[in-house]
């Protein structure tokens, strides 16, 4: 029995580790279909995208779909989201481009091995932990920021215009300053790909007509809307590229921009390359990492953050494994790097259109590995022929659903204050970049996050023991720690002072930690209400908070153990009369302090 | 009356704004005869340092005077810290050097003036919070870290070496490559001003003999001794330049390395530069600002982290207005920006020679201005004669106080964990330099801040009613925000499937807060609670609690509400029994949960 059991806990962590085990056995035709079809529709996305990304990262286009294959492998076996699927992306290409201008491809390379490396690095330490201060009002924002870039982004494609811009707000005025150069054939295309889109995205939940009981027949066409509805965006794409072949074959001209040929042949399998030459000098290990700076960490935790955000939206409020993602992506970025890739991460406008296009399972990006594979093998000319114009409606059309204004009105509702981090973080995605706006946006949380503990809530109330005794209690409603602690001697001080001649009692119920900078601000405390010859007591601490506060300086501590003779009295009439609870309501913020009756209601002397 | 009292209050906060209010009234001869000999022992300190670092900060000499006479002044009226000189240091003279190397002086007393307008943002915006996240551990390591350096760059004058170098580091490497060049001259020299300081610091405390009374006589030779005490950096100065002067004009020779003469002249009263010409090229305000960059935030933060820093060091245990501080540097450093000053703060080293020599209000920095000033217009020839080793001793017989290997063991004894910090801290400044490494201590420090925000304590136990049944009581430790929320969910969902026929009661009572993030997570739990049909309540939560709760998810909610089943039963029983008390002590940690006799025990339903 014991050995069955512990057969479990290792199959249990075993699945955790290599997620393929969990879902691989259930596996069955049905999911087959629908992951052959998002891996195929995803890798006609892909595979534009990853030349587009490459130009952008300043590297030759067959680097984008060196870059395309090595994520859906890795990603299958060892992924936790069935929906993300690993690649190039806009941002990792920008961050990619500040590194390699007027160096060379291999800082590309080297960057995404190293991003692998940090990644596991951090995988290993549980740094996953990180992951967990992204909250929901920064993805809201990022996501929806990101979705507004992205179809921004493809307007161009959309419009057939022709120009390169960089950023969101470049990209929108270039597109205004070109709107003359619209090609009316493209625009077309474009608009009538995005109507289909959005008609067989529909098709799927229309209700046939018909009683309850439904016939074969019925049955059938449910499943058939559903393929098409589900294969929508590959049917778009193909249907689109035999009309421009078509066109190009048969003498009409070329009245659509094409994704072009791209060169074939598969990659060099090799080490990354741990040495370069730039400008005909040898550039050795030691110095190829100076020059890659800060982005050997930015980058790495940047798409570790990125690709945790699209995991969390698409898991639709499951836990998601950070520190197994961090794992996956840095298999993903190693082994990628051994076949010439710059540094990948979850992509999000594909995994939108993984997402649409009913994806099962993880398998779906091992068909869009081996597509891209056979395209830089065989398929190239083929794929020549796709119109950028339909590419983009299918983004545009994946995208446009995941702007999230609709959580803005609970989240109104529910804590306002967390609005803030969500529009910083929208709009900053859009002005400064993605990476700044989500980052900036992460730190205003922890800006929330820290306020409390530096600013604690303080409640004081004077109590009234049954003689007509009075003394005041203090609650603070946080842990003591370095940076509150100025803030609560100065309160106390100053409440204190207005009523010298009543007892402190400090309650210490919410205190659950305490440090070494609290606990010599106490310390100090203390030492200034003897000077005033005001008491002080302290209620209830934990041994913990006496053991801190022993440890930092006992002199005074054993000072308030000596005069015994206000504590005691209370004590005496405490015990007596249980009148603790006579709070003055006016001053007294928190709710309940309760008591209970079968515990000693003693002030403890420490 | 009501007139007197916001008199009174006016009063008191003109005071909080303008200290010198404050102890003005209350000055005296003794006050001013201390005042007196520390700031002018702080001036004779001040201007062989301040030429040193105009040139570290690639400025001619004179700019380290120019930079050295208006905090003195300012700071007497506005500054809280009597011991704190305001002036040119070490760490922003090597901040100044990386923004005007290749540039033109200019840069440096822009970034002064633009130092102090970003120090009156933020005293204005109330920012002085940001100082209360240097926790003593942080400042230890600071302190003592700069105590090592300072001391360490006073080898060289204390061994009449000649080199330049760059960081702790590689001075100490300096000096012992250049120990076989050392002139027994100054160093003779040297070590004899540190024994008399060392003596001269002891004397103050001698005991005379004789009995309890104490004559006329005794008490003379008393305040003799304490004068000599803490004037001797000012003797050991006179004396060391009178031997010198000696040597010098009596044929002996020039034993000893000295000052070096100073340009004369007043700095010419002007606005700050707004423009410059960098290579024939006028540069304009807008490209000084870019090229300034981030700097222009980074030198007043460390400016300000470094000022307050050695305030709390100097406070022993006093609270320090960090805003008033905030708003004093910022204009110390507009107003030195008028006389071509380089940016400046609060000097380590001079403040422990002000608080050595005995200074009793800041008004030691007006005598410190006065002697640069007339230094700068008369004296110059006459400083020339300052011995370097001499000051080398005075410089290490202030700083080596000041490392606080004390501190280790109560740190030791009450928070090991705080340890951390401080060494990190140390080691950092001592490695990498002072301005990162304080911030790496800050950065860590905040991280042991976030973590149980991250991964907050969750007590759980097992709870009897007297009819025999069981429930799961779960009470989380902390507020609920959104670093922890993933993690509580996954703990409580470990627990309750653990066993599945439990009831789980989740206690609010430590629950202070809860955010939109947390809210949504919650609502997930209990989404997976009704899919396993076991039963959750909440205990205690409060009105914000549950207002965020309805306001972020209401449907969960209201299914909570309508099965009503099992938790009125609880209910029933525990009103009848009052048995939540019977904790499994072996599950349980937290002390004591308690409740009122009065209070009304009911399980509520939200």
């Amino acid at each position: 029995m014991p050995m069955k059991l512990r057969n479990l806990s290792i199959r249990k962590s075993l699945i955790g580790l290599v997620p393929i085990l969990e879902w691989a056995p259930k596996y069955n035709t049905h999911k087959l279909v629908s992951d052959l079809i998002a891996g195929v529709t995803v890798g006609l996305t892909v595979m534009p995208q990853s030349l587009a990304y490459a130009t952008l990262a300043g590297l030759e286009p067959q680097y984008g779909l060196y870059s395309a294959f090595m994520g859906g492998f890795v990603y299958s076996v060892f992924g936790t989201c069935k929906d993300i699927t690993i690649g190039p992306t806009a941002l990792m290409a920008l961050m990619t481009y500040q590194q390699i201008v007027n160096r060379s491809t291999d800082y590309a390379i080297l960057l995404c091995f190293l991003s692998g490396i940090v990644q596991l690095l951090m995988s290993v330490l549980h740094l996953g932990v990180l992951v967990d201060f992204i909250s929901i009002p920064v993805t809201v924002g990022f996501t929806s920021a990101t979705s507004v870039i992205i179809a921004a982004s493809q307007l161009k494609g959309l419009l057939g215009l022709k120009f390169s811009s960089s950023g969101f707000i470049d990209n929108i005025s270039k597109v205004f300053q070109n709107l003359h150069n619209t090609r009316i054939s493209d625009l077309s295309l474009g608009i009538c790909s995005i109507a289909l889109l959005l008609f067989l995205r529909k098709i799927k939940d229309m209700k046939l007509c018909g009683g309850a009981g439904k016939s074969t027949r019925q049955k059938y066409i449910s499943r058939l809307l559903w393929l098409t509805s589900t294969a929508r965006n590959a049917l778009v794409v193909v249907g689109c590229s035999l009309i421009a072949y078509y066109c190009e074959t048969s003498g009409i001209g070329s009245p659509f921009l094409l994704t072009g040929s791209v060169k074939q042949g598969m990659p060099t399998i090799q080490l990354p390359p741990f040495q370069t030459v730039v400008a005909n000098r040898t550039v050795l290990f030691g110095e190829m990492l100076c020059d890659l700076g800060t982005s050997v960490v930015l980058v790495p935790v940047i798409a570790v953050l990125g690709n945790v955000a699209i995991a969390k939206a698409f898991a639709s409020g499951q836990v998601i494994d950070a520190t197994q993602e961090l794992f996956t992506l840095s298999l993903c970025n190693v082994l990628g790097s051994f076949f010439s890739s710059m540094p990948i991460t979850g992509s999000f406008s594909r995994s939108a259109v993984n997402h649409a296009s009913g994806v099962q399972t993880p398998l779906g990006g091992v068909f869009t590995g081996v597509l891209v594979l056979l395209a830089l093998g065989f398929l190239t000319p083929y794929f020549a022929y796709i119109p950028k114009a339909s590419l983009a409606a299918i983004i545009i059309c994946a995208v446009i659903f995941m702007i999230e204004y609709e959580v803005v009105k609970p989240m109104w509702r529910s804590n306002r204050k967390d609005l803030i981090p969500t529009f910083a973080t929208f709009i900053l995605c859009l002005g400064v970049g993605v990476e700044l706006g989500i980052l900036i946006g992460v730190l205003i949380n922890i800006v929330f996050l820290l306020y409390p503990s530096a600013r604690p809530k303080l409640t004081v109330g004077t109590q009234k023991l049954t003689d007509g005794r009075e003394y005041l209690l203090v609650t603070p409603g946080n842990s003591i720690l370095f940076p509150s602690i100025e803030f609560m001697r100065a309160q106390i001080a100053k409440i204190a002072v207005q009523s010298p001649h009543l007892p402190v009692v400090v309650d210490c119920t919410f205190i659950l930690s305490i440090d070494f900078t609290a606990a010599k601000g106490l310390s100090s405390m203390i030492d200034e209400f003897i000077q005033r010859k005001q008491s002080l007591y302290f209620l209830n601490p934990s041994p913990e908070f006496v053991a801190i506060f022993k440890g930092a300086g006992q002199e005074e501590f054993q000072y308030i153990n000596s005069s015994e003779d206000i504590p005691s009295f209370l004590d005496s009439k405490i015990n007596e009369e249980s009148s603790l609870l006579q709070f003055n309501p006016s001053s007294v913020e928190l709710k309940e302090i309760r008591y209970s009756e079968n515990e000693d209601l003693s002030l403890r002397k420490v």
